[in-house]
C-alpha cells in the first residue's frame, strides 16, 4: 500500500467532505447521531465479532488483562456509546453561532459568527468507543473527521466505522465525513500530522509518550493534554472542615486520573492544626504521603524528594508542603504545577481573587475540589479532551473547542472612504 | 555573543516578567502607555539621531527609497506612535473579564476568566514604529514581549526601547515585560520560535518569506497572515448601483494591501450589464483587466491564465471572471481564496445567508467592501495583524487576539461524589 497516496485521498476526501459539511442542517447532524446509535445496537452481534478477532490477537500478543479490558466491546460498552450518541444529538448545535453584531461609524455591522475548524484529525489508542465519540463531536461540530484508532483494535474499529458510515447515509450525509483509517501502517501517522492542506487540527488522546510525539512533530495545530499535576493550597484563612473535605476528595475520590491532587500545599500558620487530620484520613485510605521537612516535624510521612514536586503520580501518594504563605504557594505552583487545575482553600476574599488571577492553569478553582475538572462536570455535555495549552482552546474541550469564530460582516453597498 | 545563552536569559526574564504581570493593574498598565507616549516625545532628538545612524547606513547598504521611507521616524512617525499609545491606553483592558459563570447542580459555579496568553514573541521588518505598537499591545493584554525587528532598524529599535523602559518604569513594572533584542545575529530568530519554554506565541510581521520560514520551523503557535486573496462576487440578484460601488472601491481604495479585490466574480444574468459599466470605470483608474474567455466576449479584457485566480497582485490589476451562480462562486473562492476576505453583492436572502455560512474565510460580506477587513474598522482599538488561520484568532487580531480564556470554579467546600 503506498501510504502518501492513500493519505492524500483521505486527506482530500476529508477536505471536500468539511465543505459539503457547511450545507448540513442542523437536523440532519442529529439524525446521522441517532442513526448512528441504532445502527450499533442493530449490529451487536457483528461488532463483537469483529471486537473478539481483536481480542484474540490482543491475547496472543500478550496484552494484559487491563488493555484486554479497554478494547472489549461488551453489551455495556455498546449501550454506553449508543448513549453517547443521543447525548450529543440532544446538546445545542455550535455551529452558525452569531455574537456581538453591532454597528460602525462606517455604516458596516460587524459580528462574528462560530463556524467548524474543518478537518480534524484524531490519534488515539485501544479503547474503540472513542471512535464513536470522537466522530459523534466532530460530526456535531461541523468537521470532518479523520481518525486513526490504535492497531489492537483495528477490526472493531472497522465494525464502528461501518455503523457510522449507515448513520452518514441515513440523514443524506457523505460517508467521507468521518474517515477511520483502514491501515495499521504506523507511516499513516507521520502524514496525518502534517497535512496543513487537508487537515486543521490534530487530537491525539492517549499517553504522554503519544502526545510529545505527536507535538514534535506536527504541522499543524496540536490540541495537547500533557501532565495533570494539580495542587490544592490550604491557606491561612481557610475554613477546616472544607480545607480536609476538599483536600480528601481531590485526592481520594480516584487515583488515576489527571484532575486528582498530586501535591498538598499547606500555609504555615494552618499546618499543625489541618495535618493530623488529614494525616489520619489518607491513612483510612492507604494513601502514601512525602512530605516536605516541616510536613515530616508534624505527621509521619517519607522525606520527599525535589523529584516528587514534578511527579503526576496517578497513584494513592501524595506529596505535602508547608508554605509560609499564598505568595510561596503561587511561587510552587508557578515552578512545578502542568498548567492543568489548582484550587485554593480559603474565606478571604482578596486572597482568592489574587489566586484566581494570578495562577495560570486551564481551571483555577476556589474551595471546590480540582476533581470537578471536566467537561461533564462543567455543563459543556461532551469532552474530548482537556488541553493544557493556553492558545485556543484551555481545559476540558466540548464542542466549541472544535469551532472557532469568523468575522461577519453586512453592509448595503458600504464602502470605505 | 553567545546567542543561546543570550536567548535563554532573555527567555527566563520573559517568562518572569508575565507572571509579575499578573499582578499589574489596568491602571499601572495605562500609565506606563502614557509615560512612553510623553517619553517618546521628550527623546524626540535622540530617537532622530539614532534613526540617522539607521538611515545612513541603509542608503550606504542600498536600500531604495520606499525602504528607506519605512525606516525614518520623521515628526509625524512619533506623533502617530504617542497617539497610538495613548489610544491604546484608552481602550478597556481585556484580562480579567469573567464570562458564562452558571451553577452546575454539583453546586459548583462555573466560568471562564480572560487571560493573557504570557509571552509573546513578534518578529518584523524595517518599520520601527512595530516596536511601539507591539510592545503597547502586548503589556495591555498583559503579555511579556520579547520583539526582534529588522536588522536594519537596530539604531532606531534600540532607541525607541529606551523609551519603552522608561515608561514601564514610570509605572513601576519590570523592565523586562519587553524586550528588543540588542543583536541583529540571525541565529535569534531560530531560538525564539523554538522555545515553547519561554514563548507563548509567535507574530511574524513582514513578507510572505519571512511568514512561511518562520511557520516552518516553529515550535510554538503562530499567528500567520499570508495572502490576502479577496474576491468579490456579483450575484444574479445584485443591486446594480452597490454592484459598481463596491467592486470599485474594493479594488481602487488601495492596491497594495491585503483586503484588496483580486478577483471579481461575475454571475453570468449580469455580466454584460456591469462589466462594461466596470471596465470603464477600471479602464480612469488604469486597473489592467485579466479576464476569462466570457469577459473578454463583453469586456476588452487580457486573457486569465490559470496563474491569475492564484495571485495576489497587490497592484492595479484584476481578475475577472463569469460564473453560473453562486455554487460556482462559492467553488472559485474554494479552490483559490486564501481564506482572508471575501463579499457577494446580493439582495437576495437566502443566497447571502448561504454565502456567510458557507464560504469558510477569516471575514465574510455581504454588500461591503472588502476594504473593510480591519482592525480599527471592525471596532477593535488596535490591530497586531490579520490572521489567516482557523485556530485560535481569525481575522483581525485585536487584544483579545492576545489573550485566552481559563476556566474558573467557585465552591463553598463542594467535592466530588
Amino acid at each position: 500500500m503506498d501510504i502518501q497516496a492513500y493519505m492524500t485521498q483521505v486527506g482530500t476526501q476529508a477536505r471536500q467532505a468539511s465543505r459539503a459539511l457547511l450545507r448540513a442542517t442542523t437536523e440532519q447532524k442529529n439524525r446521522a447521531l441517532l442513526a448512528m446509535a441504532n445502527a450499533l445496537e442493530a449490529n451487536k452481534a457483528t461488532l463483537q465479532a469483529e471486537n473478539a478477532k481483536d481480542l484474540v490477537k490482543g491475547e496472543a500478543n500478550g496484552l494484559d488483562a487491563a488493555m484486554l479490558d479497554r478494547l472489549a466491546i461488551t453489551d455495556v460498552t455498546i449501550a454506553s456509546m449508543a448513549e453517547g450518541l443521543r447525548q450529543i444529538a440532544a446538546l445545542q448545535d455550535p455551529v452558525g453561532e452569531i455574537s456581538d453584531m453591532s454597528f460602525r461609524p462606517s455604516g458596516i455591522q460587524v459580528g462574528k459568527m462560530r463556524v467548524p475548524l474543518g478537518v480534524v484529525g484524531i490519534i488515539y489508542e485501544s479503547r474503540p468507543n472513542v471512535t464513536i465519540d470522537a466522530a459523534a463531536l466532530c460530526l456535531k461540530s461541523g468537521n470532518a473527521a479523520i481518525l486513526r484508532g490504535g492497531s489492537e483494535a483495528l477490526h472493531s474499529n472497522q465494525a464502528l466505522a461501518g455503523c457510522i458510515r449507515q448513520g452518514l447515509s441515513d440523514a443524506g450525509l457523505a460517508a467521507d465525513t468521518v474517515q477511520v483509517i483502514e491501515t495499521t501502517d504506523r507511516e499513516v501517522v507521520g502524514h496525518l500530522i502534517a497535512m496543513p492542506e487537508f487537515v486543521d487540527v490534530i487530537i491525539p488522546r492517549g499517553g504522554k509518550g503519544l502526545i510529545e510525539r505527536i507535538s514534535q512533530g506536527a504541522r499543524v495545530p496540536v490540541i495537547k493534554h500533557l501532565d495533570g499535576i494539580c495542587h490544592v493550597y490550604i491557606d491561612d484563612d481557610a475554613d477546616f472542615e472544607k480545607a480536609v473535605k476538599v483536600a480528601l476528595n481531590a485526592k481520594t475520590h480516584r487515583y488515576g486520573v489527571c484532575n486528582a491532587m498530586e501535591t498538598l500545599l499547606v500555609a504555615e500558620s494552618q499546618a499543625e492544626k489541618v495535618l493530623p487530620e488529614l494525616a489520619k484520613l489518607y491513612a483510612e485510605k492507604q494513601v502514601e504521603l512525602r512530605g516536605c521537612e516541616k510536613t515530616c516535624a508534624i505527621i509521619d510521612a517519607k522525606a520527599a524528594s525535589e523529584e516528587d514536586w514534578a511527579s503526576e503520580y496517578l497513584a494513592p501518594v501524595l506529596s505535602i508542603k508547608v508554605v509560609a504563605d499564598v505568595d510561596a504557594a503561587m511561587d510552587h505552583i508557578a515552578s512545578f504545577s502542568s498548567g492543568h487545575t489548582e484550587s485554593i482553600i480559603t474565606e478571604n476574599f482578596t486572597t482568592a481573587r489574587r489566586f484566581l488571577a494570578e495562577v495560570d492553569s486551564s481551571s483555577v478553582m476556589v474551595n471546590a475540589s480540582t476533581r470537578f475538572a471536566d467537561g461533564f462536570e462543567y455543563g459543556l455535555g461532551a469532552e474530548i479532551g482537556i488541553s493544557t495549552d493556553k492558545f485556543h482552546a484551555r481545559g476540558p474541550v466540548g464542542l466549541e473547542g472544535l469551532t472557532s469564530q469568523k468575522y461577519i460582516v453586512l453592509g448595503d453597498g458600504t464602502i470605505r472612504q
